[in-house]
This record gives structure tokens, C-alpha cells and sequence, in this order.
């Protein structure tokens, strides 16, 4: 599980002799307006809760999350991290064979794996970065897959797949008694349409959501994630074959409080959308980055310079995301983050000038 | 995993009627002393790293923790609380058949038996709650048992084993190629002699000790725990096989401050012990109890009297762990944790007027 994901900055820092805070993270996609206040003060106010065992079914976190997905309490089972969920449902589902895409989230397949899961993928390179949801489940039949896992939208791509395609896909995947696992950790991002399939949960007893509150809370230190289904068998075998108390107190207040903050997620949605379009605006302009679209908090592009992008960077202070480690990329990809007005600034001022110092670029 | 724990305070506050801030918990074993001020002040001045993800190998932990018990940092698997090391064990050691006493932590058991771990049991109330290390070693062979899983001190009955009677069984099972697990997540309350098995890490490839922090540091609501063996393979097994980003940060930096903060170790050893013995001399003069020895943070008792002692004592407001969860009791027994002279006080006094207004005890 080491090295392949962004945001270890404390590894970089020290590799290459900086201090953390001198490093600007465009490597991990976390929320630019940080830790919303509200959070903050839930933790300093409650810091003396902390002597008292969480309680242990989390009933208050639960309830907030059914709220706000207006689902019943019973179809959420929380987790200590989008992360934890993704590795206790290979524990209670039976999976022999999975569709994923390449390049897709790394977990799916590391967590999947140890019970044996075999895996078979959907090449986005092959199809220049387009989900096309008929060939999709065209391979899904054609690999007799009993199960796929989705992210939507997808990491490291950042495209999200239109509601009626999801639609399709949820209807093919009841039909033919498919697991969907769809992994919507980024869809708190996406503003213009709701893409998510939250609102599904009732009809399709073979869908799977799982969901992060840490990227669009800017709290990935906290760990908060959450999974949605009407199989409430899966959600009864989760909460036995998990270990007690594994969600710390202060991150089950955050997730209270911050689904009320509606003020605060109204802003993140506006701003990002607007520094989106001006990272997507100015690096086009660039004539070694190929950018692809992106409906969400970070931008994944190809580089055709002959330097090594990360590395002049990082000597900026600097850091993104290389993508050598994701599967099904034969290129020379990066992923950055959506970040403030100011990073967002200089790092495309960055990249500018070592496209103009370097002749080789 | 639910209602078979002590600490549950919101339920019982909705139960019953009260609010939680006038229950005074005596069922959850944590240090009287309360979350040190080390702790608190980490965690306010670093919550903004939240917004950044965990160290993905908790270096810095790691070492912390290993230069407390004077080990290598590659003998510390680091966990979220102590429960997600056991949780985490079963996926990585292959156990059939595992003896443990009775009664005793009850996760083991849940833990073990995911995995299709048989028990056998070593019964400690037919034994006047005494361990007999040669009698427990006698039913490891008897069993045929591969693996063994003590709780030292053991919860609910507070006794810890002596330094000869640990080494016996440790060399027993090194010879005999028996697996065994020492669950010290109450060690940290030991002082009149160190009975940990910590500084034999290196000669026992056999031997896999579970910690906690959330007992000695009060911060059961921030989750922390950790491993310690030399089984080297075993803990790069459990790095595979574990979330990403298990640990939260501030439990992270916690425990960094917190095994630095020596004063507050000494303080609550010290205070602790002269609290336990107050406690048991005003009990031991309960006719309708009947103490047993603890060399902990809580005690453990037989109640004699015909009414609900722990029924009766929430009206007063104070909550007392039942024993009648933990398999291998036959009779009414209850488990107080030690806390701060005034609570001690009053829960003497609050027993005292139960037995003496109800004329049946």
C-alpha cells in the first residue's frame, strides 16, 4: 500500500530535503478551502468527549448521514475511511471475478484481491479516456464478471459517467445479478448534474455506494467514509466482522455537523468549479500538456516534454501526482488537484517557465 | 459487537432516561487522571494538519512507540485502538484451535472464530479465579491447541500474571510451536513489577503482544493500539493486508506526545494504586461482596445481595460493568473501574445505602 497514492508529503519533503509546509500538495484532492470551521470548533469543544468510548454503533453519525441522503439509518453502515469499507466488503461479499477500469483507484483491486478476486479491465487508454457504458457491459459479459467496481468519477481520470449510463449500467447489473460497487468518494464535487446513484438504493438490492467525507471536508487525517445499500444483510455482517469502536469520536462529530453545513459545501462546489476552469483554461494554452476533461476537484492531463514534470516541480515546491503506478497507463500522465486561486496561480507560472527554460521541452 | 461492552454511556443515558454528563462511568477502565494536557494541547495545535493525509507508514509513531519499549521500529505494527490489531491478527496467523481463559475479553473470540478458529477454555471460576500456569499449559496439550490468546491483566478479573509464570508459558509455546498472543492493553497500570513480555520480543518468534493507549492516556475515543513481535513477515503482512491510512492523526500525534509525558505516567501509577486500595478496603467491608485481588485499574467482584446492584446504582448514577456477557460465570459478578477519590467515594457510599435500605441483601 506504500507509495502509490498522492498527499505523502512528509516522505517527499524529507526525500528531498524540504519542510513540509514548503511543499504545496496538488498531489492529494482535498477540498481547497480546508477544514471547514465548523469542524474545528466541534473538535475543540468536544476534545473532552474523547475520554469516553465512541459510541459503539454510531447511532447519531448514521442518522445524519441518512438524512442527508434521505435513506433509512439501516442502509449506512459508517467506516473509519472510505478506505476501510472498500477493505471490509470483500470480507462479506462473495466475488470471484471483477471489471474495474484501467487506470482506476489502486484499492479496489489490493483490498479485493486477498479474497481471492480475479480481475479483468476496461482499458480507458484504449478508448482515449471515454467510458463507453456499452462496450463496458459488453466486456462485463464477455468476462463473466459477477461483479464491477466504478468509481464514479473516476481517480485519476476526474470524468463522471452521465446518470442515464449509470442508470444503464445499474439496470443490466440487477439483471444479470451483478455486484455495483460504486465508489462515489469524489461525487460531492460534481455540481452541475447529480450524478450520484443514492437515490437507488430501494430498487436495486445489488448496488454498493461507498462515499468519503474526507476530500470534500478537507479532513483526510480524521478518516470518515460511509457505505450505502439496501442489503441490510451485508450492512449486519459489516458490523460484526468489523472491529469495534473503529471510528474515533471526532471524526463521527465532524461528519455531523459538517453534512448540515450547507454554506460551506455551497462555496466549495462555486469555487472549485471556477479554478477548474481556470487551471483548464491556462495549462491548455500549454503545448506539451494534453488535458483531458474533468467534472470534478482535480485535472489529469498527458505531458509530451522530454523533463521529468514531477521532478522540476517538486524543486519549485511543487508537488503532483505521476501516474506511473496506476494500471493501463502507457504514457507519461499526471493528476493535480484543484487548489486555491493562488496555488493554482503558480503552479501553472511554474510549469510555464520550465517549459520555457528547458529547449527541450 | 454490541451491548457487550462497558463505556456505552449514550445508551444507557437514552435508556434510562439521564444525560450522559450525569453518569459517572465506572464501567469503561481508563485512566481516572482524565486525557493528559499534552495530548490535548497536540491536538489543538495541530488541527489543520488534518487536511493533509496520515503518514501511510506512521513512521514517526513507530518510532516513538519502539523507543518505549526499547525494540526495533520494524517490530511495531501500529493500529486503530488495540481492537483493530485483534481484528487484524486472524488475517495474517493461521490458528485452528486457540485456548483462552474464561471469562476474558470477549474479541478474541469474535475476531478468531471469523477466520473458523475452534476455542478451548481454561476456566478461571472453577479455579477461585486463579491462573495456574501448570494447569494452563497442561490444557494447551490436552487441547491440541496451536495458538493461545491471554489477557495479561485479565479483564473482567484484574489480576496480572507473574514474570516467571509469563516466561514459563512463553517457553512452553516456543517449544511447542504454539502461537501465542499476550494481550497487555492494561500492562501500563502494573507498578510494583514490570510483568510484560515487551523485552522478549527478540528470542520468541511465537509471541505477538497487543497494547493499547486509549486505557492509560484516556483517550479511548481517539483509538489507538499496537503489535509488537519479531515475526517480521507477520507485520509485512499486516501492512499489506490492512486500510491505508488506518490511523488518525491526531491519535498519531497523541501517542508520539503522549509516551514522552513521563510526570503523568508516574502520576497515574501512583494515583491509581492508592485509589484501587481505597476501593477495596471499603468494599471488603460490603458483607454482600466478595472482592477478588486485582493489580489494575478496575475490580472485580462477586455481589451476594438479592437485588440488581447495577440497576440500583444508575438511579444513583453510576454505571458498573455486569459480567454476565463474559462466557464462563456462573454467578453474579460485576467489574468497577478504579477512578477519582471523590466518584470512589461516592460509589461506596451509593453501595452502602443500597445494602442498607434494602432489607433483602
Amino acid at each position: 500500500m506504500f507509495m502509490q497514492h498522492g498527499g505523502n508529503i512528509l516522505e517527499i519533503a524529507e526525500q528531498y530535503g524540504l519542510a513540509t509546509q514548503d511543499i504545496i500538495d496538488f498531489s492529494a484532492n482535498i477540498n481547497p478551502l480546508g477544514i471547514p470551521e465548523s469542524i474545528k470548533q466541534a473538535i475543540i469543544q468536544n476534545i473532552d468527549q474523547l475520554k469516553h468510548y465512541p459510541d459503539i454503533r454510531y447511532r447519531e453519525l448514521t442518522e445524519a448521514i441518512s438524512q442527508y441522503h434521505n435513506c433509512l439509518a439501516s442502509q449506512v453502515f459508517v467506516g473509519n475511511g472510505a478506505a476501510e469499507i472498500i477493505y471490509s466488503l470483500p470480507q462479506v461479499l462473495e466475488t470471484q471475478k471483477m471489471l474495474v477500469l484501467a487506470p482506476t483507484f489502486s484499492e479496489y483491486e489490493s483490498a479485493f484481491s486477498q479474497t481471492g478476486t480475479e480481475f479483468s479491465y476496461y482499458s480507458l487508454e484504449d478508448n482515449q479516456f471515454n467510458l463507453s457504458i456499452e462496450q463496458f457491459i459488453e466486456q462485463a459479459k464477455l468476462a463473466q464478471v459477477d461483479s464491477i467496481c466504478l468509481c464514479n468519477p473516476n481517480n485519476p481520470t476526474g470524468q463522471v459517467l452521465a446518470k442515464e449510463d449509470s442508470l444503464r449500467l445499474l439496470d443490466f447489473c440487477q439483471q444479470a445479478n451483478i455486484l455495483l460497487v460504486m465508489d462515489e468518494a469524489f461525487m460531492d464535487f460534481i455540481i452541475d448534474e447529480e450524478c450520484s446513484l443514492a437515490d437507488y438504493l430501494d430498487q436495486y438490492s445489488q448496488l454498493y455506494i461507498v462515499r468519503s467525507l474526507t476530500k470534500i471536508f478537507a479532513i483526510p487525517g480524521l478518516r470518515l467514509g460511509y457505505l450505502l445499500t439496501s442489503n441490510e444483510l451485508v450492512i449486519d455482517q459489516l458490523n460484526k466482522t468489523c472491529p469495534p469502536w473503529h471510528i474515533n469520536t471526532l471524526a463521527s462529530l465532524a461528519g455531523q455537523v459538517a453534512l448540515q453545513d450547507k454554506e460551506y459545501l455551497e462555496e466549495s462546489l462555486s469555487y472549485v468549479k471556477e479554478q477548474r476552469r481556470y487551471l483548464i483554461k491556462e495549462l491548455s494554452t500549454i503545448s506539451t500538456i494534453e488535458m483531458y476533461p474533468s467534472d470534478t476537484n482535480f485535472l489529469f492531463f498527458k505531458w509530451l516534454g522530454n523533463v521529468d514534470l514531477r521532478l522540476e516541480l517538486i524543486s519549485n515546491g511543487y508537488l503532483i501526482r505521476t501516474c506511473e503506478t496506476f494500471k493501463g497507463l502507457k504514457e507519461t500522465y499526471y493528476r493535480i488537484a484543484v487548489r486555491t486561486h493562488e496555488e493554482n496561480k503558480g503552479l501553472v507560472k511554474a510549469i510555464q517557465e520550465i517549459v520555457h527554460e528547458k529547449s527541450d521541452c
